[in-house]
């Protein structure tokens, strides 16, 4: 077969049973299709006792190699496997495609039965890729960076370890908006505005608008509502009123840093996006449907 | 003085006696600088008895007449009389400001204290352009165009004469959306977020995104939640089940039609974009926070 | 077999060809159970050249009737079918059951399957009855009673024919509540919090709580929020402003009247409550559950 | 002057310059006015270098002291000082009046302008005496109590130190309701549901309403809806899955306790109620109307 693809790197959630099989059928049909793959290391335990059709051993690398050598990383698992992929596999040119575990993803849209057919699609090169942007969010303290990272859904600013409420002002492009009191703030790229800015009372935004939504979570004053900005704006959240270290910032619900008062947090879309891939019948609104119970 | 507007024309909200007191002084303002001046047929009763400083009649005109002559239009009212004035004026080039009646609105942002001063700065140049686009909303009957309109701030469909939900199909560039029962479906611009959307429970879009918010009203499923697509977008909304004429379709809340079953309205941005005219210092989240009692 | 109930009404949603089977079926079970059988006129034509096992004809009478000689009454349909014969039966002491098309209602929880096997054990008197409350909503126009109306669901007040919002005042056992701008105001049952009031944002009442929550419909200020009041409380709306007859009072969204400038709306608790039988195992979180897409 | 109360007890908001000077006031009007004073061990710095007319010294004692010895208690600060006074006199009769810092709140109503002649009104009976209810939460683990507290606003459990969402099961009079991620539940008496619940989003109760309201936080599913259920159910809460502890639970924002996996807790409504004194002229509505911006 000819394909688009030449080498090929498996991630997949880790310690998960369902994870082990699909993965399995995939070196097994990769392997016979006559594409190199790299596991990473997060199903590296797969490859034990296992070895490619021409009984070579099966590669075992980290995810960066895998964005370094691979021009395709699949992955399976649920959509929090994929935005933890695509955080780190942010800096390389390679795209991602999500293969769900029988529960259709988000992100994750590649149903796992007759994958061989599925993969074959895609592999082919009939396929349809989305450019999807990234948010950076860097924290700083007194003038310096003193943290940072990526995020593929939101950045959170969000009280924790305290019932009360946070006081938060913002800034969009320099410009003061308001200063809230809430649980927190959500800032979401298109991509996260069907999670956890949803819950929060957020709008759905099409995955390729280019804009943010920014969510205040149960604010105090009833009309903060969410706002939808330009993709392309600075936005400033600073830390009003902090003390004892009981407000943090949470880049894609996974990674998290503690803040104090005065901290300020600056969000901005990444440059680089991310390529997703999705099967050709791909239909957002499809999914919105299947997920929201739509009719 | 040297003024970037030669001729003006001036637009008031018909029969409202603060507009009056404004108007005319704005007529001997812009006379007293040299400035053609030309009354709109909304405001004419207020050339009565009234001339110009050289003893000429003050000239009468219709709104369309302002937009072929004039190279600036000073709205006094609220919002929805600029929201009219917008719609008239959208063939021409001509860019609009708006003076509110004490009290601030989101389009009429200028206030009649000390307006000679503030037209002063607007007319030596001095001043902030916005483009702010307007959506075309045509009704197709069996195949054929048999209405249309255009609206600055939304395009309404809902039910009329009726205590029952209506049902809607919607179509996003040819997509199937979903088929919603509710009381309607506001289809708004960056413009109309701040208006009845907002009220619908859509989110605020910052006024120069290009795009294009879809909420319904009233939804009998919770889950239909507003969604923001891409400001150049075909949008197309389908009366799936409407016996006895009781769906409406609405442009800016002013203009309507009433629909039957199988219509269908297609809505897209309109090319041209309304040139709109605030003071220098105008700050769009300053106006959110004194309407929106922020803070 | 002892049954509790000697005499039973049916009532069926007009013109449904689903509901006659169902009828039917239930006019053959009940005779043969030895039950007097009334059919309503909604579904008298079932009667045409049908007779009851001992060859008498089937009977046909009005609603009325059926809630004076029967001690039960089966509605086949949907939830609206069974809010139009509670307020017809408002006045009675029947007991009201209702039997879905397949489709579970909230009000209509017998499921047509195993009909008889249900309906056995409602007649042996094996089943869970409910009180549940109806509001009256009267129209005052100077001074006068000039029109009313029974909800088993809710009052609601909105504009018609008309674009813009309307404005009214509430009251609340003769305090002021506040003056709001919106597309209406909904005065709901408990029965009616999971029906048009939860589209409006209010929150699910459970059934048999004494409370009537209000639920403002895309209110402008946007902290006009459901306010839940003590069931016993007298409420009163005041058409603020509603030049040309453009707004209108509901009763279930069945009913409704068109109201003027001045009119007031007075809507209280009917003091008889209608008895609703659900078979012995009713849940209403189950019902919930399964309306609501919950887990 | 005759007086209705004999003994006052202060309480203040601790460490707060504003509220010495109101807290001293009263004091002086209280002494002159022949009442007995207790100071709240929360204020009793005030009493430092000062005394009573008669020259004996200002007695400082423990707020149970005041519940056990006092026939009234003013507290001077916010609606949070007071909340934590009335879980302290829960179990005294003594009813509580709440002066405000010039700002007003929802509970401490009477406003530091004119005290003296507003305190006049009271003392001599002029007064509106109202029941609000309190509600107990206590935590169960592996059948056994190990913590419990009281919330005149709310009882909530809520993620802590975790930016994923929690599982969450509810019962009411042990009735399976659901099991809902979110967040966070708040479950809030009436007196609450204009604090954190209407945050939340869920609706107003009147203040002597017998009803709770149990508010989803940022629920996964959006049809996650507020219910108000009869004030005198049992309610149910379990971790259904939180490794690591990272649950807790919160009363009236003010104490908590981590929860585990498993832990339940049983919410329901005390049986002593509070007594909240307003000055004669109290309307909840306008305190409504002015606190949410209402017109």
């Amino acid at each position: 077969m000819h394909t688009t693809f030449q080498t090929v790197g498996l991630i997949g959630k880790r310690d998960d049973t369902n994870v082990a099989e699909t993965v399995t059928a995939l070196i097994r049909y990769l392997d016979s299709s006559g594409i190199r793959v790299l596991l990473d290391e997060s199903v590296s335990p797969l490859a034990d006792g296992s070895q490619m059709a021409d009984g070579s051993p099966i590669e075992c690398v980290t995810t960066e190699t895998i964005g370094e050598q691979c021009d395709l990383a699949i992955v399976v698992g649920g959509d929090g496997t994929l935005l933890s992929a695509a955080r780190t596999l942010a800096d390389y040119q390679i795209p991602l495609a999500g293969v769900n575990l029988g529960r259709l993803g988000f992100l994750v849209d590649i149903s796992p039965d007759h994958l061989s057919n599925k993969m074959d699609e895609i592999l082919r090169g009939h396929y349809l890729e989305e450019r999807r942007f990234l948010l950076q969010g860097d924290v700083y303290r007194e003038g310096e960076r003193i943290a940072g990272g990526l995020a593929f859904n939101d950045v959170v600013v969000h009280k924790w370890n305290l019932a009360r409420m946070i006081e938060l002002e913002t800034y969009i492009n320099d410009r003061f908006v308001n200063t809230q009191r809430s649980d927190g703030l959500i800032i979401s790229t298109p991509t996260g505005s069907s999670a956890y800015a949803l819950s929060g009372g957020g709008p759905l935004l099409y995955p390729t608008l280019n804009a943010i939504v920014l969510v205040p979570v149960c604010p105090h004053t009833l009309s903060n509502r969410p706002i939808v900005v330009d993709g392309d704006s600075h936005i400033e959240v600073v830390v009003a009123d902090s003390n004892e270290e009981r407000t943090q910032v949470t880049w894609d619900g996974q990674d998290s840093f503690s803040l104090r008062s005065g901290d300020r947090i600056k969000i901005y879309k990444r440059e680089r996006e991310l390529r997703l891939i999705h099967p050709a019948n791909h239909d957002y609104f499809e999914t919105l449907r299947a997920k929201l119970h739509w009719g």
